[in-house]
């Protein structure tokens, strides 16, 4: 066997047997096959495709490149994915509402990368919470407290790595094999024999339509269901930020105060459509209806919130913090974005008119006016603009090498379908620099649009 | 522009832009383009392909990534490139011809790699032949005698060889687009304003059929054309070794004794159709029978041997070699393959019956042997299978670095069509060592098929 003759099969648009995708993972992740070789093939299996068995082989053979975390004595384990998001806090309410349940909790993430943002970072805004753990302690800790977030201590499927990063530089990210391989592989690998998804679609996910993420959903169920995993994946849109807040440790604060029963009603959905899909698989309650009243009892009699503060204790982190969210460290400048310029508002009907421009001519100037007085609807906000703009003020990460700012970030007080009158404060910026939160305001009242 | 963009836009089948096209060549040749990004669009280029105007654009900026050289002041000159065959001593017959003619020859050619041989390496089996020479010499050597035949010392097409190499290791040879660029870009860095092309086909060839071949000629001659290079095609089949001998001095030997008036049948007809169509191009004789006649004529009369002389004395060479071709240094080893064993005929049916197996059944023995009593007819002799068997002799390379014995190789009595019977005498093996020499002749058997 020779990695000529595989490229050559699938750019032939011939299947691959179990056999190939083994060589080929097993000589790539060994420095054997060269990274241009990989990435033709890789290019090839994109334009061509590849079947579930051919995904599923690959998701396999991925998983099995490095090590495997042995979950079993824990019984059934359920594990949460996403595949991304901009303010998706949803695993810091989820998981603690899943635990509070009697269900284990035993969850690696990662942190974030690009526009989207990552639950170790998140975690880790917390004081002391300490997110690199041994696999011993690890499992220790779901046995002692039934939940445990981690980063990915462990080398997991490092072929995954290899492969993601050749797909970011060769414009191979955007296939449903290649996405679908990659996320299942980590979930195999971390060991969990129940797995449900979160499948996201819009502007700020990678799949950008309902039918991708749908169909990126049926091949990794297929994958479960082949691989040996039970699979569940609720498809939810990410065309806006999730939630009120976007930034580490408003997110946060966020998640603690869903906890308290205040949370916004798209995490709601989110969470709840996710946890009654996990209650389900673990075998504790097949309504997920009864389900869902069961999460909302676990909120309302404090047990979820117990739980996140024996959770952030046992991970060592500061537990006066989740008491009081007000010990949270602020940015230095938190500065309110308002659409309060009559020109503004009028500027954002998506027609992009040059107000400044118009001086000249006082008739039209006069008409803009008369227009921009009436109450607008906000009808877009996208989450990949919003996403980048975090990324901008410190919150995330273009290079795995960054450094972020847990306190910096973005809160929303008006969302697609809000209606804005002039003056209305939109959002606040929390930055450390005060150039950077000017140009933000700046770049987030570009971001808003309205009909 | 960034090179994700332009991989983008050809996975999804998208055409490029002069600019994005000469982006990449320009970048990959500077090394700004990694190896993966470059296999990843070679890979798209290889399914999605390229229009003439996308080949044209890849031809003229890879030519332009290296050296051009001017051969204006030399007027009309023409350019013949096969591409490639085993047992092709061509350009050592045709150019002295058409130098005699009166037509300048500057040709820089290549040298074998793989199953496919070189003229650099026929012409160095002539002692003394200097193929390394200054561009200066070049055009003074067509100046003054009217020909010069050399390696490529420049720095032609560097964008083309880096290119090469990714194709070898990563499946993308067989695309036409790619085949034909990295033809016509050389050919247009060579600096020759008429181009005549053997596009060879069968298995001997990178084309594998004559359509490919023709798919291929038409768009060569295209690029040609809109690169401004009057450009024609000949098709010849490579299906077996061209003419009688396959190995560097046998090929000298035979292309003399073709300029002395005996040469092949399959030979002369590649030899004739090439050079008509060059005299044709160079604008002296618009019928290419009357051109035919004329090159016969040279032979006749002994000036295209003359001209191989001064061709040989010019470069530095020893011209005695080519007066007395007994000169030659022979293989230790000359070996005749025989089809002699009753069996070895019987056995070439194509059924490949085990004769040594049948001991035990006299009956079929004797009947095989009656069978074998007969005449019969070579049907195949694949010239693929005769250049792996002389790079395996040493006349050929596999790598860039492998040093080539230029005595040994095969001489061919009987070819596809010949008669034979027992104990006639196929072909001779010249070989510096017996083993091989014996394990050479045992293999040849095997590659004559009789019908």
């Amino acid at each position: 066997m020779n990695i000529q003759e595989i490229i050559a099969k699938k750019r032939d648009k011939q299947k691959l047997s179990k056999e190939e995708i083994d060589f080929f993972i097993k000589e790539y992740t060994n420095g054997n096959i060269a990274d241009y070789q990989a990435s033709a093939l890789i290019m090839a299996i994109y334009i061509n495709s590849m079947d579930e068995e051919e995904t599923t082989n690959l998701t396999i053979a991925m998983a099995h490149s490095g090590d495997i975390l042995d979950l079993s004595e824990l019984g059934n384990v359920v594990d949460k994915h996403s595949t991304g998001g901009v303010g998706d806090k949803v695993t810091l309410i989820l998981a603690p509402i899943i635990a509070s349940l009697g269900i284990p909790v035993a969850k690696m993430s990662g942190r974030g990368l690009g526009y989207t943002g990552g639950t170790i970072d998140k975690l880790e805004a917390i004081p002391g919470y300490n997110v690199n753990v041994s696999e011993k302690e690890f499992i220790e800790n779901v046995k002692k407290i039934g939940i445990s977030l981690i980063g990915q201590t462990l080398n997991l499927a490092p072929a995954d790595k290899k492969i993601y990063a050749l797909r970011d530089a060769t414009s191979t990210t955007e296939s449903i094999p290649l996405i679908a391989s990659s996320i299942m592989s980590k979930k195999i690998a971390a060991g969990a024999n129940k797995i449900v998804l979160d499948v996201t679609y819009g502007s700020g996910a990678f799949m950008k339509t309902k039918e991708r993420a749908q169909e990126l959903a049926d091949t990794m169920i297929k994958i479960g269901k082949l691989a040996g995993r039970e699979t569940v994946a609720v498809i939810t849109p990410m065309e806006e930020p999730l939630g009120r807040n976007v930034g580490n440790s408003l997110e946060v604060i966020e998640a603690v105060q869903a906890l308290k029963g205040d949370m916004a009603e798209d995490v709601k959905e989110v969470v709840l459509e996710l946890g009654s899909n996990m209650i389900k698989l673990a075998g504790k309650g097949d309504c997920l209806e009864e389900n869902k009243a069961k999460m909302l009892e676990n909120i309302r009699n404090g047990k979820a919130l117990e739980k996140l503060k024996e959770l952030v204790a046992n991970q060592g982190g500061d537990v006066s913090y989740i008491e009081d969210t007000s010990k949270f460290k602020k940015a230095k400048y938190i500065m309110p974005v308002r659409l309060e310029d009559k020109g503004e508002i009028a500027n954002r009907n998506g027609e992009q008119r040059e107000i400044q421009g118009m001086g000249k001519d006082e008739t039209k100037k006069e008409i803009i006016y008369e227009e921009s007085t009436t109450q607008r609807t906000i009808k877009e906000l996208k989450a990949e603009e919003v996403g980048k703009l975090s990324v901008f003020l410190g919150a995330g990460r273009i290079k795995k090498e960054d450094k972020i700012e847990p306190e910096v970030g973005i809160t929303f007080n008006k969302k697609v379908g809000d209606k804005v009158e002039n003056g209305d404060v939109v959002a606040y910026i929390h930055a450390n620099n005060e150039e950077k939160a000017k140009e933000a305001v700046e770049r987030l009242k570009k971001i808003y649009k309205l009909k």
